[in-house]
């Protein structure tokens, strides 16, 4: 039995991380916390979890939770991880850290795009990226994970087989991505109401979106070559859910008349317990991975192109999905134990 | 040609409003304004407007509107009103105001209700409730109208028949009411955020709403009699829009066997342009009155039992619908220009 | 291990029976079947649950479902389970009815709501009324349960203290219910389109949907006296969940100045592991229940009227969910395995 | 005053036909039809017309239609505006046709994509495509309008100013396109159902709908070359409203250092009265277009990639508007009558 801590459980991905492990067999909710006015029952705060479990939420108490916990999940708005990570990790703990704060290996690019400085570039190095499709072996001996984005767990994993065996033109990669509301957090704002949101569609950070330095960071990884993507966020009329429609152009001669797109992707994810590549003529949508922890893809050749489309839940895989997938890797359960 | 000024422009009631007086060929707006950090065009602030009207919002300035405008519409919070009636009043201007302000003819219950020291009481007694189907002839020469509530428009207009010909009990009036969530208003709160309405439904302010005692006093004049409703409204994951499900007893002997409620109902409201009795069967729905002016009534006997039903868009006949049915009506425009 | 036959799987009930079922240790999904034109993979029906379940789902065949399963889920259309029901006990095999053909003891009433001869009349009067919270000692040794309507299980739970304890007038009982559109089945009629639902909410079968002689039926027998409600059903725009609001005078006398309903409330619960009862003030909502086996139940007293408003998820513990609490308590599983 | 018929009254575009028919000071609808059981006041059909419209929806009669109507509009399905267009233009009468029968020139492609035989091929030349920002003079004087299509008006508006001053790659087009329900008409299948669409997003017909070689020909006209777009349409959970998102790259040389893109595409549409260009950084949402007949453009350059992210509403300026749009052109009504 793992006894596992949740900083952050006020926003929704904590929220989700009760939620599956609750359902745990070998973990144990055991302490948790967030920026709060006084301690409350997480039961006050989310009446869903009455009769479920009883614990109260207060802000986080770090030898408290030190002596208590195994494993640490931050679920903590970007910039905020860094100031707690290193007395974790010194206190022996493992952290999986659901933020943006470790996910960059130049802290350079994470400083320009979440506009701070990093505060704890020590431990960049070691963190590892934690998409189970790419890193596996790292992340069982990882100390510390950098758990993914949303959107680019969606799109690294539909663009992985592509790239890593040099299909298409690096320069051609356009991904226009549309997620549901809770992608962007709890905040209270008037873009958050409901009624800006209902009946509405619409870009945002057009091609400027903080997540597009991360595809990119680890596209140029799996290629051994620099990639920049056009990368167009939307926001869709819904709680949950990304999909990702991402088109490229295929190498000039790289794919042989032989040679199916179809089998290719099913060979490369065939060990994977949560990628569903689709047959042809069949796509994803975001209904079938509705709290989920799976991510489908689907495939359209066309002459010189190539269209991908691959959806997810943004909270599950996306987020604590992945994180209790990571978790399930270090601690050598079945991976897919509560996920499925 | 009416000139008219808005304040309180950037709430629901005034984006409506513009909306409206648009389409009127009668009616000029000439000033817009609004609690605002700095003047902006209006389609810069509601991007829809973009080539339909080009007026620039700014903090109310009242020596301006009133040497600008005949009428003003206060589309404002309730409790600021109150603080520039007696000035536009002064300036000789009519004014319709949206917010509750002048709605009670006891201060007290208002004060109470709105958790506020009234501190305009010297004009509530000359104020017209602006519910054209009851009040029509003072509402021709009011110089301030108090523009009803959304939950009062449709609960009176469902009842006015039966509680004025005295034909049900009145202790037992049951309005269970469901409404789209602009009727709150554009408050920025974790409550009103798109995922805490979307797939959700619930219960507000149960039998404690500020609009229970407005359609107390409404009622309460058209019987003679003191008459307290229960009053449970509930919020809809929609933007717009109210239907009201009403329980009333039949008082004993009161209805003659002979009597048609359909007809009686459709009497009452013959003259009516935008009351719509549903023929027996047949039961207004949302969707028939969204974006209208109009009020939809279906009823259903079942023995001593009368259940009405009754729908409304909450910012048209709810709201800046009805403000502009006053206007139409003071400045004897066909009623329903601009509303049909 | 216990061996199930799902009958009429691609409906919703029948799919969230495979959701459900997919979690349970002791429960093995051992044949799914449906009309169907041509035997499919139920991966290919609901892609969601590719690399989950690999069934092909076929037309029923009686003799192979006998042979294989311990316990039949009947997920189908009224009037359907009873050509099935006979053949299904004489095999010698459990039954729990999800449709309404064993609801009623008496076969006229059901006859009237569902426009149909009953064709089983013998199996009526041995099978259980499958509420866990009124008939668990009988449901533990029942051969046919029939699983109760989604309505009915909300209002009844919600009205049991109140009616059992004789506290209220039983001709003040008003039941003002809303439901989202998985409640009528995957039915494809133009009524159930997206744009006919979407930002709409309307009232439909007033005072006449078939669910009201169902709940009529159980508090009578709760009561010891006839007792007909007034039922007025509605349809939100969402697809799961129900949130009924209830209105009841208090019966004079009956309840004590010392009483506390809420603390009766708790008591007549308190070994329930799917009822939650609110404290003052607090009143749910769908978000809380959905994707939950959980009925909430809030309160509130108003001098002589009582207002009761409970929640549940139409498809789970007012439909699937509640056949596998009936399966839990039958087997002697603890009752919440696969729920919680 | 033009007297005007609707034959196919009863569809999603002609609803709105009448809708903004209503509303136009020198039009009046003389006939409305469709294919009907028996014939049914309008305001039975579609309760939101009651107290506005009282017409009689029967089958169309040609003989009356061409005795009662100056103009008549088609909002009929594909591939039976065919069998009613001769008729019509024998009679002398103006039509409007919204269906795709006389958009294409080349009668093969057509029927390719509507997979049937055209049977009124001698029409075809003499029908003008009518989308006004391009064929405004011929529409002045058209016998017959094949009004666009509702992805093909946004795509080509889009794309219009890029493609005629020859900016681009023409190989390099990619339309993103998102659209609400509406878009397919009122048809009662599985996949329309509420259920199927709410809280879910999906790609259709990927690369092979049939508004591609629509796009394909008037794209091509306006450039002179061959274009063949790539096009992905998805579905939106909403009623209305289309946002596409269109990538291309800028052909080598072709803008000059000194050219702004913004100026341009203002330049381009200066007179249009439905055409509104966005400030740089700002994008076009499908509520600011909602129930308008504006098309929003916004305009993203990247380095050597154009982005263009395009809105309308799919049944005004996509269908019934810009058809009475070119009712106005046609009879020289202000261009804007009814739309604004």
């Amino acid at each position: 039995m793992v006894n596992v801590g949740i900083i952050g459980v006020t926003g929704y991905a904590g929220e989700e991380l009760i939620d599956i492990l609750l359902k745990h067999p070998s973990a144990r909710i055991a302490n948790i916390s967030a920026k709060i006015d006084k301690p409350r029952r997480i039961s006050d705060i989310f009446p869903k979890f009455k009769n479920r479990i009883d614990l109260v939420c207060s802000e986080p108490d770090l030898a408290k939770i030190a002596s208590t916990c195994d494993l640490v999940f931050l679920a903590l708005p970007h910039t905020v991880s860094m100031g707690i990570v290193p007395g974790l990790l010194k206190a022996g703990k493992k952290v999986i850290d659901l933020s943006a704060d470790y996910r960059f290996k130049e802290a350079k690019i994470y400083e320009k795009f979440y506009n701070t400085r990093h505060t704890d570039k020590p431990h960049i190095a070691g963190a590892v990226y934690g998409l189970p499709e790419i890193y596996r072996a790292k992340i069982r001996n990882a100390l510390l994970i950098a758990n993914p984005g949303c959107y680019p767990t969606v799109s690294i994993l539909a663009l992985a087989p592509l790239v890593a065996l040099d299909l298409i033109d690096l320069d051609s990669i356009i991904i226009d991505a549309k997620s549901g509301v809770t992608g962007a957090g709890r905040k209270v704002t008037e873009n958050s109401l409901f009624s800006e949101i209902n009946d509405d569609f619409k870009a945002y950070k057009v091609n400027s979106h903080q997540h597009a330095p991360e595809i990119n960071q680890e596209l140029s990884k799996l290629s051994g070559k620099k990639i920049e993507v056009t990368f167009v966020p939307h926001l869709l009329p819904l709680d949950r859910g990304i999909l990702a429609t991402i088109y490229a152009r295929k190498k000039k001669g790289a794919i042989r008349k032989t040679q199916n797109l179809f089998t290719l992707y099913k060979n490369f994810y065939k060990k994977e317990p949560f990628v569903r590549v689709k047959n042809e003529g069949d796509f994803p949508r975001i209904k079938d991975v509705f709290k989920t922890n799976f991510c489908d893809i689907g495939i359209k050749e066309e002459k010189d192109a190539i269209i991908i489309i691959a959806a997810i839940d943004n909270l599950l895989k996306g987020a604590a999905g992945q994180a209790v997938q990571n978790m399930n890797i270090i601690f050598k359960f079945p991976e897919d134990t509560a996920l499925i």
